[in-house]
Parts: C-alpha cells; sequence; structure tokens
C-alpha cells in the first residue's frame, strides 16, 4: 500500500513540475549567476524570473524585496539580527512563546548572552495572542517584533497585519516567520506594514535548502552572511540556482492553485478531524477554531502517548507528527501546547495531521479506520493515570 | 559549436552520477530527516552515508566532525565568528589579504564593528604568504587564523598543515578556506592540526546550495544559524537532503578520480599555459610555480584589458574569468594580484582558466586559437599606454 502522508507542515514532496523547471539547473544551465559570461547569465535570468513568481504569491510591492536563503531558519535568524544591528539605540525584543525553534532558541540566545529583553507574549486556550500584554509590551525600546503568521503545530493565525500596526506605532520593525503560511493563505504584503517576513521553499513543494526573507523597501537591513555582492549585499554565497527556480515555480504553483486546491484540502481536514472527534472519546482539537490553516489538525487525545499513536500510525504506512516529545519515560509536551495551558491531566497526547493538494479522500478514510482502534489499545493496555 | 568551460572554480557542472543519487530524494524519498516516521527516516540514512563519504574525502577521523551548511561562504563565517566567540578573552585574527570575500569581506565587518584586530600577512609576488609576519603575528590574543588551502585566482596552494602547527604553538583556531582545494588535492586532516575547514559542493561538481563546515571533535563551536536541534545542534534548519546526498556522491567521485582525472586535467591545464606563453608576447603566468592547484591558470597580459579578453572570448563559446574588474574605466586589478604586488605597467590584464575532468584536449586547442588573436585585436586597437 501506498505510504499516506500527513506530515506536510514538517516537509513536502517536490511537485513534478518543480522539479522539472529545476532539471536544466543541475547540468545544462549550471553556470555562476555572478559570472560575466553567457553560461553565468542563463542562470542570473532564471533567478530574476524565480524572484518575481515569489513576488507575486507574497504581494510584494518590488521584487528585490526578496532577498534568497538557505531556508526559513536562516531567514529567521537574519531578520532578528538585523532587526537588532539596525536599532542598537533598542534593546528589547517582543515574540511568542510558540513561536518556531529558529526563532525561539535565538531569542534565548540573545537573552543570555547579549543586553537583550524579551517579551514573550502569552497566548490563550485556543493559541491566540493576548492582545493587552502585547499593547503593554511595545514601547520605544522594542527594536523587532517577531510573531509567526501561522503556527506549524496547531495552525493556529496570528494577525499579524494588525500586529504590525501596532508595532509601528512605536517605530519597532514587525517580522513574521510565515514559512507556514506561505501558499496555504493568501498574502499581499504591500498592504500591510509588515517589514520583513521568512518563508522556506520545501514547505509548499519546492525543494528544501532553500527560502527567503521579504525585506520590505527603505528598511535598513544587515546582512547575516557576509561575503561576496550576491543578492544585492544582502545574502553572500554563490546563488542556488536550482533551488531558487524551484522556489519560483512553487510560489507559481502555490498562487494558481491557492483557492481550489486549499478549499479541497480544508474539506479533507475537516473530515478527518470531524471523523476523529465522532470515533475516539475524550479526544479535543487543539488551535483556534476561527483562524486555523486549512491544512492543519493538532487532535488531542486523553491519557494517551501521542508519540505511541504516531509510532503505530506509522506502522500502517501513515506518516504524521506528534505533538509531544516522550522523554525519558516522562510526558513531556511541546512548547506549543504548553503555552496554550490547555486542561489536561499529566497525560495528553497529541497529533498533528497536516495536509497537501496531494492527499486523497481516501486517505482519510483509512486514517479513521485505523486510528480509533490504536488509541483504544493504547489506552487500554498502557492506561495512564491522571497525574 | 559546444561551449568550452574552463570556468571551473566559480563552478561546475553537476555530475549526472551525482544527479542520478540526488534524483529519489525530491519526489519519492521527501521526508524531513528529523521526522519519526519512515518517510523522514530514510532521509537520515541517506544524509548518514553522504556525511562518511565526504569524511572520507578530506580524511576526518570522525563522520560527526562534519557539519552540513548552505555552503562555503556560510561555512567561512560560521567558523571565524565562532572562533571568536568560543574565545572571548582572544581578540584578533590572523588571515592573508588574498582570502575569498568571504572571509575578507567578514573580518573587515568585524575590525570595523567589534573591537577585533585583523592581521592580513602579506604575500609576496608568486602569492606566497610571509612566514616571518605569519610567525611576528601570532600571539596569545589572537584567537583564530583563517587562511585559504588555495587561492581562486590564482591557484597557488598555502602550507595550512604548517600554518595549523604554528598557530597551536599560541593556541589559536585554525582554519582554512579550503573551497578550491577539496576535489582537488588529495587531504587528510587527521594528520594534521588544521581545527576547522569550509568547504562547498558546487566546486567539485556537487550542487550549489550545499556545502560542510569540518570540526575537529574537540573543537569548541557555537552555531552560526540557531534554532532546530539539527547537526548536532551545530546547524539549525531542515536538512538539504538531496543536496547532501548530492555532496556526499560528488565527494566520492572526486576521491575515485583524485588521481588520474588530476593528473590529466593538469596536463590540459600546462599545454593551455605554454601554448599561451608561446603565442602571446608579453604575457605570463601568476601564482606560485612550485604549488600550485593542478587546474588552474592566471595568465596576465600587459597592456590589455583582461575583462575585453574574457568579452571575446566568451563571443567566441569560451567561458572563463577575468582577473580584474574594470570600473568606471580605470583598470583596477583584483584584490588577490594587487596583493601579489605583481611588477607590472598601471594596465595589466589576467584571465583565469579553471579546468574539470570533463575538459577536453581539442578545448585548448581552441582557446590557443583564438586567444591571441583577440589580445592582439585588443593590443592594436585600444591601446594602454603604461601609467
Amino acid at each position: 500500500m501506498r505510504p499516506i502522508y500527513l506530515d506536510n507542515n514538517a516537509t513536502t514532496r517536490v511537485d513534478a513540475e518543480v522539479f522539472q523547471g529545476m532539471l536544466p539547473f543541475f547540468i545544462d544551465q549550471f553556470g555562476n549567476a555572478s559570472s560575466m559570461h553567457d553560461i553565468g547569465a542563463a542562470a542570473g535570468k532564471a533567478i530574476k524570473t524565480a524572484r518575481r513568481k515569489l513576488q507575486a504569491l507574497i504581494g510584494a510591492k518590488f521584487d528585490h524585496e526578496i532577498t534568497f536563503t538557505s531556508g526559513g531558519t536562516e531567514s529567521d535568524n537574519a531578520a532578528i539580527l538585523s532587526g537588532l544591528e539596525v536599532n542598537p539605540e533598542r534593546t528589547e525584543i517582543v515574540t511568542s512563546p510558540v513561536e518556531h525553534p529558529a526563532v525561539r532558541t535565538l531569542c534565548a540566545h540573545l537573552e543570555k548572552t547579549r543586553c537583550v529583553k524579551v517579551h514573550r507574549i502569552p497566548v490563550d486556550h485556543y493559541g491566540r495572542l493576548d492582545f493587552d500584554a502585547y499593547r503593554a509590551a511595545l514601547t520605544h525600546r522594542v527594536a523587532i517584533v517577531s510573531i509567526m503568521w501561522a503556527n506549524n503545530e496547531t495552525g493556529t493565525i496570528f494577525p499579524v497585519a494588525k500586529l504590525a500596526e501596532m508595532a509601528k506605532e512605536v517605530g519597532a520593525l514587525f517580522h513574521t516567520d510565515a514559512v507556514q503560511a506561505v501558499g496555504k493563505l493568501p498574502i499581499d504584503l504591500k498592504s500591510t506594514a509588515i517589514d520583513m517576513l521568512s518563508l522556506s521553499g520545501h514547505k509548499l513543494h519546492g525543494p528544501k535548502g532553500v527560502g527567503a526573507l521579504y525585506i520590505r523597501r527603505g528598511v535598513p537591513f544587515h546582512a547575516l552572511i557576509k561575503g561576496g555582492r550576491q543578492e544585492r549585499d544582502r545574502r553572500a554565497g554563490t546563488e542556488n540556482t536550482p533551488g531558487i527556480v524551484g522556489l519560483g515555480k512553487a510560489a507559481e504553483l502555490a498562487l494558481q492553485y491557492m483557492d481550489k486546491e486549499n478549499k479541497r484540502v480544508k474539506s479533507l481536514r475537516d473530515r478527518l478531524e470531524k471523523g476523529l472527534l465522532e470515533r475516539i472519546p475524550k479526544s479535543f482539537v487543539t488551535g483556534d477554531p476561527l483562524a486555523r490553516l486549512p491544512n492543519t489538525t493538532n487532535v488531542a487525545f486523553d491519557r494517551v502517548d501521542g508519540e505511541a499513536i504516531q509510532f503505530l500510525l506509522n506502522r500502517h504506512g501513515i506518516a504524521c507528527s506528534s505533538g509531544s516529545a516522550c522523554t525519558s519515560g516522562s510526558l513531556v509536551r511541546s512548547h506549543v501546547l504548553r503555552a496554550m495551558n490547555i486542561p489536561h491531566t499529566a497525560a495528553l497526547g497529541a497529533v498533528r495531521f497536516s495536509f497537501s493538494r496531494y492527499n486523497l479522500e481516501e486517505e482519510v478514510d483509512r486514517v479513521l479506520e485505523v486510528t480509533p482502534e490504536i488509541v483504544k489499545k493504547l489506552r487500554d493496555s498502557f492506561p495512564i493515570s491522571a497525574g
């Protein structure tokens, strides 16, 4: 049986068209985009086209607002470090406790090693940001705000356009990690006050090892990776032409499929969610019911280990991700669910199913067939008592 | 006519076998190497194999001494910044004036923005490091030495094993940008005192967008890009599986071809060099005649613009690189030749031809056929007077 892949927030299959688009740039048109000869020029032209395609997907006003990087993590690091460097008189960062490790780990590091104060704005049970706390943290001491567009574990969408406007009022830069949002939600950056946005190729059926950082025209920026003069001095290093071309093609397809496919994906997600809740007692969905990515569901199950569910689903050829990491026998929940302070016993397991446009209805049916049995078996065999 | 590509120090064609090796990881085995399910595990296994292949090529003692990055520039940045961070009581860097921009630009930036003193050890006419000046700069104030293994423009090889031993004597870390050396020269790191080494996939018929940093076991290291726990906390971000697999395969092939192909490549290079010097008056080869990469020749021509030669060679379908950059009419030579203080008139043009194992004898003959005419025509039409 073909494996069922429901872990698309972790990574996605490269689209066949994307791959076809990348193909010529490995062997035939392999030139260095910065070279002066024809073989190099072909690569340079392809990169230009890719930049415009990505510009269209995120609604950037200018194509040169896009800097290609090696991925979402590098983009996040570059944005936040630059935000601090260009505002040396400001020493505070505002962020959330549910950010991706690329933001969380960096902020914790800056807090520990530099005189940087990090405000982590709490979220509620649905993962929604506390606006009052956010407003209170915004002062003229804040160099940069970094709040994700959509959460990778629960799919909760943050009102980044509004948050960016509020940040503007105190002159802080606003960065958003939109790795999970780009390609899944319509984005029109030129109508917002967002200064910087991170995205990743491999989350939208593009290749791994490539991403981008949107930097609004006029926003000062210091490069994280220094060297050659590629990317208008914003990211040194030989351009990854096949990767960039792939990301461009992936952006083009994402825009093309946006309406139709996202609706279909959402209906699959809803079907799975509804089916699981009906079939499995003491289960519930985490995240914001009103503002959630169309492709993501994070289902929590009382008194069962999420990793064990994931492990057994894998044996049935179903790939998903567990919202909790089990450390040396004790159940340690994810930082996202912990920040959401979800009402729970000590033992609550969560499983994230994340869809893509490749998923099919029969795959949902298969998951609905096996998951209830797995949860029942685990609850019967390894009873976990309330802590 | 098929273009003649003699710009392999800028970038190389991906080997067909490398590409075949990468292929499955775009569409079939596209999983996230950090995922817990089978689709992820396949990627994780492939990365492990690639790491071992690269280990073999550079003679590292342990495979975990290799950290995959997005390329040579990132590796250089990570090494130098870490070297300073882990030795906060030391505030000096020793480097050369002929380093790649990845090292040069970063060092200049650190000098300007932090209390870092940068010693740039001079080189002689052949591009050879001044050992006395090097010895004099080595004190207990030096955090890290960064000297390239081989120069990208002239091919001059630096005695990095010896330089590393000298750095050890004062307790400084030794890093080398070996982007141009790996795959072209036999390397056995375990027999040296080198602490860190940068390399890049696309310089050895691997893909762009991937590279590695060797970090000797026991050498303290702080990650440049922070986030997830990939690469043993040394480089965050989803692993670029196809890129890493490609780099591994490229390393395997480079090792396999090392003896035989490098000899053939050297004979082609020598044939071109000899032919050009015989046919073109007032031309000479730059770089160290005794210690030079087998694939590189940088030929200087008196009273002619190197860029113009390159431009006209390109019209004949020959891709190479000019050693000088012409800025607004005035001839500005490369930082490498300038540092070598080559005896010259104000007008000296240089062209770099860099070979790979794909080059053929008839390509050399074609270059020998057209280049003398081009130089003569340029000298006759645009006489450049000695400044």
